[in-house]
């Protein structure tokens, strides 16, 4: 298994397209499936398309399902900051992928983007595992 | 790394079990991971009970959470098409299994389902890719 | 690929930390990516912080997004279990996460846990699977 850890800055979008690196990470090598895994508890992953729009309603629909206010049991950080922690529960933090002749395998207007709605921390950091096969 | 493109027809459920296809496609190898992945923006994939009503709840329930009215930036396709963009989000179209023997693992009422509420594109394809080990 | 059925009792909390459960079963090994799945068609798995509140505002949302009422078309079980039957769509059952040199890589606050509304039935079983590599 080869792996990597990618840092992701969300300071300036709380959806960020990844695809790019994950492909450097796989290119030029074979087959296999890729694990992406965001190591943080208030991020998720998807596929989706993005650069059409969609990223903004992301935010608002997420802000809509898990509303930031004072209802939840989970104090810790920003008020709200609760609903940041059931964010991975719906939009997970981990993905695999198939991986052909070191491309990755998408459909046309799929991306991997990572989701964060959490502004107290815009480092945040990705794992990448491909197991060859 | 065994690969095989599905094509699956949402024009008459937008909720289609594709189970067979995957057993179909694993039967008579080994042990392995099985990679499934619908290569569109629009679509997921749930593991779920089929065949008892459930998909009629699932199309209403997504219905509710994600509105088909025109609060969406984006605006391509359909009026509320929007929401189908973000419907990957919460059903990723993504999924890994375990294949023993040539048999893939399920729970008892576990079924695969292509889930689907873009009427614009009945014809839909989805990638398998087994890892042997 | 190993293979293991673990046990887990959902009678104490609808939201149980698996990942003990899971390194046990990893230790002593290499690497490779380890497949969980709950073999439950009410039951799904996430990844979030465990022990500072955000279980009982899991439930709490889970039950807001998917209400326990009469509305559903599965009509087997308990008066809303058509709800429980929706639960895996939003929270997967399955789940794959990288295991380097005999220990599950996780973000420092992410734990595994099982999500189990229905109480109809506390016996769960969660199945792991380990491709090495």
């Amino acid at each position: 298994m080869r792996s990597r850890e990618v840092p992701v800055d969300t300071s300036r979008s709380r959806v960020v397209d990844i695809t790019e690196r994950l492909e450097a990470f796989v290119a030029g090598g074979g087959d296999g499936l890729l694990n992406v895994l965001a190591l943080h508890a208030t991020a998720g992953l998807a596929l989706m398309e993005s650069g059409s729009g969609s990223e903004a309603d992301l935010v608002a629909a997420l802000e809509r399902l898990l509303p930031r206010d004072d209802r939840y049991a989970h104090r810790h950080g920003s008020p709200g900051h609760g609903a940041d922690h059931l964010l991975p529960v719906l939009v997970g933090p981990a993905l695999t992928l198939p991986v052909v002749a070191g491309e990755l395998v998408l459909g046309t207007w799929q991306r991997v983007v990572l989701v964060d709605l959490n502004a107290d921390n815009p480092a945040r950091r990705v794992r990448l595992d491909l197991l060859a096969g």
